[in-house]
């Protein structure tokens, strides 16, 4: 809220005219959104031009001259031209001596040169101060006065002074700068805009080609199936029976793949009486993105929370149910109230409720803000502990809950098992092999390796 | 946590009295106030008065002096005073010369003076190092030693050290210093506590008025009409029924309005060929409180999801179940399976199911922590791609679950259209314009005007 | 999501090799896991060690020297080795003049002595710059390179540039620095990674004690008294049944007691008539933990809710309710409406939705990254005015709820009063006596207290 109003506040131009003159070399759409937003903060522009024209698209209120006479008006410059035409500022490195240079420039790739542009900047001006500022934010939304993402500004610069007084024009356009040390971080900061969700990539296809599989599987055994040997007519079942059943079965295999990791290095590293050796790549990899499988399990759990919650508003279980009492009227017979069966439902309702609910709350301290608050122990204690507490809930709420039919045989249409069976391999594999690794020899074992201990020296790298 | 129980730290004497000395001007309040936490962190407070004579209300370990000598024995001196009475330290100029002075006045609105409290206190000691400070903590929450609101302290001044020093003093009485800059920031950070939510103010009440019109029409239709024309008493309608006909008509709506401004912008500049112009003042406000809005349709939305749920626990539901069963006993058949009816029933269901997913997904990356986290790409992708998703299917939604009723004649009571198809104007109008909007010709020629392109460069301002 | 992917990057040696030299003094786990991690970044790395002769255990592009030669070629010396080896260091004051020492020591309790580590550091070696750091930092987490806690490192030290330089390693490290200030805050800093919830302890305590009372209490009067005096075997009422007829209880005396603190304090205020006192000690920890208390309540009040909305799906439900139908059906009788029971059942749920709602945005405004961004007046209106409404609401929803049953006998098992009675008393009292104080009278003399007004000033400590 603050900072909303703060941009409308900086969109009337300031009364106090005493901002210090800018200089923007480029006159490219982000030079011209970025000048507009000066003055309308009180800055005086000038553009540093080839042609010193005054072109139509300029603000009117910005003086265009020369690169070399717009220079030395300012001593600030912010740098709007691409890194191809960076080499035509080394003839101006004179005038550009002490001047504070600002590198705004993003690249098309990741790491598409070897050294950041602005470290290049700095390389081909030695003389002057270069920053690195502004990339992040999208000359649209400069332009149209309504940043509604990111506020951020990373800053990054070797020169302190020359940071701070780019600072101060980032918090007068109304955005938040964010220093991130000396210019060694510009290649970061270059490589930022240009990421969607980097993190995010592989739990995402993973989920969905387990995803898809299972509603296959589903459809094969719940639809098909019924059509072909019962000639009953099920596909109403895609809309929700099925989904209600694949949510659940993806959020426990997620949720047991988070763990799945920890118990691999664990016994990597027994195996190896050593912690001073790196894990193999895969294994770095899965552990980095636990963080986003747990959430898309948590997703998933919400999905089938949610869906179950709805099943006494459908249309076909309310049917069914009519269907049930009628019959039992029709028999004129009162079926008594089975104890087990309202164990049995009560008890899967139940732990299904606190293994969602613990579940939640691993959810909510992975928000940013609440696992900042948080010091490593208290993290640790969390999502170590309540995880796995989650896990033996949610495994125990799919067991109780599906524990009748295991020995069915209708269970097993075409030879195959119902999923929630194929659901609790992982999860109980992954619970059994924890409880191994946590007996008091292992587990002492583990913690000396932990701490620094090596069985075999030689392994040391 | 952490802060909280810094707070307790501080609230008991630091032994090691290695603080330096500060003065305080005025004994007022929130002067008193301060100099009672600060004495309390192990600060040597000396109170600068008119009348040296001790006051019983002053903290009693501190000494009260006159201006001038209290002022020599600190080198950070806190302005206590009233922004009306600074001229009387005009003549202290030469004592004052070098010391950091914290200004920590508020003022009863926003903007009241042309200049903020701060600069005007620079302007009048330009000897002085101002520093503007602790304005939006409040002497209440400072005294009871319970901060339970924002620890920020919003620091800003044009001596760099001098910010340092204070910043410290802030640090050391467990509140959080956040540097805004220079003194131009102090007219922000004024009239920051002054506000109240502005940017929901417009949000809000558009929301009051739509809810109360749909409420009264719902209550003459549902209500006032059954009792006129069919002599049913359903006056218990107003808890629930209503309730979950207007919640849902209302997030739709804001919803559809969150997407609107969009449009309109994108219309305007085709139309304009052009950037580089302002949009319409009521324009720009409303793009700015898009957030709000969604919040708001995402309030409006989960209303309408537990009411729903609650649904079959309802006295009315439960015995209109019953009645329909019976009915059904008495006349001795049983109603097969409808497959349309189960159809339309789940798929209603999943599709709100899902557009509620994405709306939960969208408030949780609009809260700050998250925000702050994504770049502006992803952030786009976000609240644009799964925004508009969330839309259609919210959309889809209404559709599917009125679709029976819309040409049935018992819709149209006084030849009112029922509220649903009032609610489905907006949404469909946006996702129709949005649809011509990303047609390949048109979207290519609004992509090559965002990127700076002008069809008439008269336009330009 | 940016952080995670810089930790990546920041796994691969830097090509670019500008770093400069760090040196670290002590080879045990910490030291080890440090250097490591330095050498991944890019950082040339010496260590200073007693014996000369290079262990296996340390990372093999690592120099390893006596203390003095070590020091002498690095400028940043970090000193992994305990404080009750720190006398060690005087011998080498005259090397280690100017250098920066960067203190990482961690402590095994709370304030274990009298001055911090890092300030113990500082006394020892008068010439040195010492900088405080990376203690909030896990060995394990640096050297697997999944830092899933919190990647901030807490800097502090009463040099800048030392910090300065510091804090690029940090930043370097793939880290966040945050920087709390001089060397005084290292006590703070060292106490923050012994902490468990500190804040939460007595909250949760008191959970439990309350929880397992009112459980036993169902339990005696649900189960035990059924059983003998009407032979029912209803024991599966453990599950939920009685699970979420303490979940409510517990909610509703939760939410109450975060805000008796602040009627306690206003009765202590009129009763001195001043507020320059402070408030007993029990007062003080009450109000500090205030949050936590209503946090608890809304995980309550969440399994209250999630409880409730299972209740269509138990066997035991729709064995009752069919159990209901058929006896309507045998006697041959419909039960018309009952219009009083449709609006109690209606009202109790609507209020029940409405505080549950309200309840939800007071714990969405008190995460971190909400509450920072609004201001003291805001955060007061939310936690105030919509905190005392979600009172209300819950109040009389349980009034509302149990309404019929207060006159009953069948109440009364064991001359009993039922649980949701007793849960009434604690929300009933608060709400009767904070609407004495806000009568006019009342307020307008609390108010003037607040405001620094005293009734007699020989109060004044």
């Amino acid at each position: 809220m603050n900072k909303n109003s703060s941009n409308i506040m900086a969109l009337a131009p300031n009364t106090s005219n005493k901002r210090e003159t800018v200089c923007i070399f480029g006159t490219g759409d982000f030079g011209r959104a970025l000048g507009h937003k000066m003055i309308q903060s009180g800055y005086p522009v000038v553009y540093g031009s080839r042609s010193s024209q005054i072109s139509n698209l300029i603000p009117k209120d910005a003086e265009v001259l020369g690169h070399a006479e717009a220079a030395q008006k300012a001593a600030i410059i912010i740098i709007a031209i691409q890194r191809q035409h960076y080499n035509f500022l080394t003839p101006l490195a004179e005038v550009l001596r002490g001047k504070v240079l600002v590198d705004i420039s993003n690249n098309l790739k990741l790491n598409q040169y070897p050294e950041s542009n602005a470290e290049y900047l700095a390389q081909l001006l030695p003389g002057s101060r270069v920053v690195k500022a502004f990339n992040t934010v999208s000359a649209w939304a400069l332009q149209s006065g309504t940043l509604d993402a990111s506020r951020q500004v990373f800053v990054c610069g070797d020169d302190v002074e020359a940071k701070q007084m780019v600072m101060n024009i980032v918090r007068a356009l109304g955005l938040t700068p964010l220093d991130k040390g000396s210019l060694l971080a510009a290649q970061e900061i270059e490589n930022y805009p240009l990421q969607l969700f980097p993190m995010w990539k592989f739990p995402i296809i993973l989920s969905f080609g387990l995803t898809a599989f299972f509603f296959l599987y589903c459809l094969a055994l719940d639809i098909i199936y019924t059509y072909i040997y019962e000639n009953n007519n099920f596909s109403f079942f895609i809309a929700i029976t099925i989904p209600n059943r694949v949510c659940p079965v993806m959020a426990l295999i997620l949720l047991a793949l988070v763990y799945l990791p920890g118990i691999f290095a664990a016994i990597i590293q027994l195996y190896r009486g050593t912690k001073y050796r790196r894990f193999p790549d895969w294994l770095d990899k899965w552990m980095l993105c636990r963080k986003q499988l747990g959430l898309i399990a948590l997703a998933f759990a919400s999905l089938h929370a949610v869906f179950t919650l709805v099943t006494p508003m459908r249309a076909f279980v309310s049917w069914r149910t009519s269907k049930g009492i009628i019959s039992q009227v029709l028999n004129n017979k009162t079926e008594p109230l089975n104890n087990t069966n309202a164990w049995l439902s009560d008890s899967y309702l139940a732990l299904g409720i606190l293994g969602y609910f613990l579940f939640v709350l691993l959810g909510i301290t992975s928000l940013p803000s609440v696992s900042n608050n948080v010091n490593w122990r208290e993290f640790r204690f969390v999502q170590s502990k309540l995880g796995y507490l989650a896990l033996i809930l949610c495994t125990a709420h799919t067991l109780v809950y599906g524990g009748k039919w295991f020995l069915s045989p209708s269970a097993y249409k075409w030879y195959l098992p119902n999923i929630y069976i194929l659901s609790l391999i992982v999860p109980c594999a992954v619970l059994v092999v924890k409880f191994v690794l946590i007996f008091p020899c292992v587990d002492k074992h583990l913690t000396q390796i932990r701490q620094g201990w090596e069985r075999s020296p030689k392994y040391s790298e």
